[in-house]
């Protein structure tokens, strides 16, 4: 982790590391996995007393690579630099932070492009159903791996706010905290409809194969296109768009109606084109099929008060003015259960232009609300390893 | 017109009628039609005095078929049943509605499906595009061959209502009136990318073979359909889905993450194949394009308040609560340019939970307000005729 001279204010060249776990994994669904394998990244020290670990939780089309750069030349660090590092939200000098890809992945964790041990092929569209309860069960057997009985805080934005409360549910004794970033305690019908209409996308393209596409040496770019450019949509707002593109022309003249392209229009196209080349598409669908899945209050009649009342961590939970694919009134949702089942909570909502995508911007009172947060977290991980150690400071 | 028993308040069996406007017809694009046809229909009787004319204008995928129905076995009626027929809104007992198939379309005007001409070949992706602009002047052309001089009201929802706007603006003395429902005085860059993840949908289909499917005794059933479902979900509000599906299961078990088929998947995938069935590829592209291309105030240096300076008649400009493709802020623009514009101008938003679509449905409010404006139109056209006709009631 030495800081790289190019990359000041980031935690410097990074290499995912890697966990194997053997044995039988069962699946909510009811399969399960001869063993699997994590890949997954730290940033900072674990202290001592092993109370200053944060778990990173990824969004729909995230990766272990959250901070930091993999190379000297890379032109753009984890996807997550703007709230890891020194300093930052997630302070890297004070906590221990692991960021897991998550299982069903598509860089590097066990996931449908993952051979099969027990047929020698890649699994392909044979890869099981994983939910957020499979993901949280597998990060834990990872903090086991590491030594880290207790997570200070597990964090996440979207997606990953989604594994933060499930890991608040299911294993309340081995979270401190859990940060709920513009997160959803289920989706609704309209979020469905769109991850439906991207999953159509994909498996509607001749290239998708009925998922065997790799062995064909094929790939449903356009699908999975398609798919990223109506995510992209639905995570910017029209504001966002408008100040961003309004209705500029690429080229062409509007007032005679020829040739005209428009600025969003070439925009989108690169999105779609470049994540088709770099994200696989049974991920895609595994990864959809989690969110819409996703529903802690389910096991508590639809409850979520109840659900919330097995969780025994604080909350932060954030949410983004302009953000309509996960609104601030779904977050509130989520505050009014929290309170309901009196566990103490901070939340803000945060004016912001940027929808969804917000999460991963550096917006200055998203980022001073987060890490004052973090930083209450962190005097107290340190008082614990103090306490612990005996050591004066 | 004979009022039809089963089909009680509706203006009963109609039928389509055609007309043939020969000669050069000189596109915004700079290509030209030779001649072109539209078919349309009309309801109730024109008055001597020609002064209780309607047009209804329709929207992207509309038709000329908006009132009544075709046989007495139809199982629905027109589109815009709800909003005309005899004590309806558009009452057809005081008015003459005259109802066209846009040109390009695909319902009976020429279009991309129409054989042209000058090669003995279906137009296909040859078609030129058109525009709201290029849409005015033809109907414009059918108002000439029925003998009506000047429309009482020109009407429309969506790409509708820009229609009528732009009736108002081109052809001021031949307008006494517009309705403009869910409209927007040019689209944002988010409605842009819809209608581009639209297209690129449909285009990226190997089926659409670059446009020459028919030839192929082909179709881009898969391309189209996601273009609809895509549109679709933005008709609706996120709390009218909710409202309508929620998270019901069609099948499977959500708690087992087995099987799981929500409700919203099979409802979407049905709509897109029935579209897929009906429409015309070459003419959803067209018709997108026009939306993206209106932009009346262009003409006058982005200047509004100067486009509509260009009107003499009088307005009403509604919107409704939860629709978030046209949203009531961009009704507002038009309102507020309207009145700088020194236009009469009555607005209303209407609380509704059915989003953009919420235009086409019998909404008590909605169709108050839109009767109560129609319906001074309606009195003024009738005295109009009476001063004309020297006849007393």
């Amino acid at each position: 982790m030495a800081k790289h001279s190019a990359h000041e204010g980031s935690v410097g060249i990074v290499a995912p590391q890697r966990f194997c776990a053997p044995g039988e994994f069962a699946l909510q669904c009811g399969e399960s996995l001869d063993g699997f394998e994590l890949v997954f990244e730290t940033y900072g020290q674990l202290n001592a007393a092993r109370s200053n670990a944060v778990l990173i939780c990824h969004a729909l089309s995230g990766n272990h690579h959250a901070a930091g750069y993999h190379a000297e030349d890379d032109a753009k660090p984890g996807w997550w630099d703007a709230c890891i590092g020194p300093g930052k939200a997630v302070d890297t000098n004070r906590f221990f932070v692991v960021s897991p890809n998550n299982l069903g992945g598509c860089h590097g964790s066990t996931g449908p492009a993952t051979v099969n041990p027990a047929t020698g092929a890649v699994f392909g569209p044979a890869f099981p159903t994983v939910t957020v309860k499979d993901w949280v069960r597998s990060q834990a057997l990872l903090a086991d791996h590491l030594g880290i009985e207790r997570f200070a805080v597990v964090v996440g934005g979207s997606l990953g706010g989604m594994q933060a409360m499930q890991w608040a549910i299911d294993l309340p004794e081995r979270i401190g905290a859990a940060v709920l970033i513009a997160a959803a305690a289920k989706l609704s019908a309209q979020n469905i409809a769109f991850n439906e209409i991207a999953r159509q996308a994909i498996t509607s393209d001749p290239q998708y194969r009925d998922g065997h596409y790799r062995s064909a040496n094929a790939n449903p770019d356009m699908g999975l296109g398609l798919a990223r450019m109506i995510g992209h949509v639905t995570y910017l707002s029209d504001f966002g768009m408008g100040q961003k593109f309004g209705r500029e022309l690429k080229s062409g003249d509007l007032s005679a109606a020829r040739d005209v392209e428009f600025q969003v229009e070439s925009y989108l196209r690169h999105q779609g084109k470049s994540f088709s080349q770099r994200f696989d598409a049974n991920t895609y669908l595994l990864m959809t099929r989690a969110l819409d899945f996703f529903d802690p209050a389910g096991e508590w009649d639809g409850d979520l008060v109840a659900a919330l009342e097995q969780a025994r961590c604080d909350f932060l939970v954030l949410s983004f003015s302009t953000d309509w694919r996960f609104s601030a009134a779904r977050s509130k949702e989520i505050v009014d259960a929290l309170i309901a089942a009196g566990r103490n909570v901070v939340s803000a909502v945060i004016e912001s232009a940027h929808g969804h995508d917000s999460f991963l911007l550096p917006l200055p009172r998203y980022t001073s609300v987060f890490k004052a947060f973090m930083d209450r977290l962190a005097a107290g991980a340190e008082a614990d390893a103090e306490a612990g150690s005996g050591d004066a400071p």
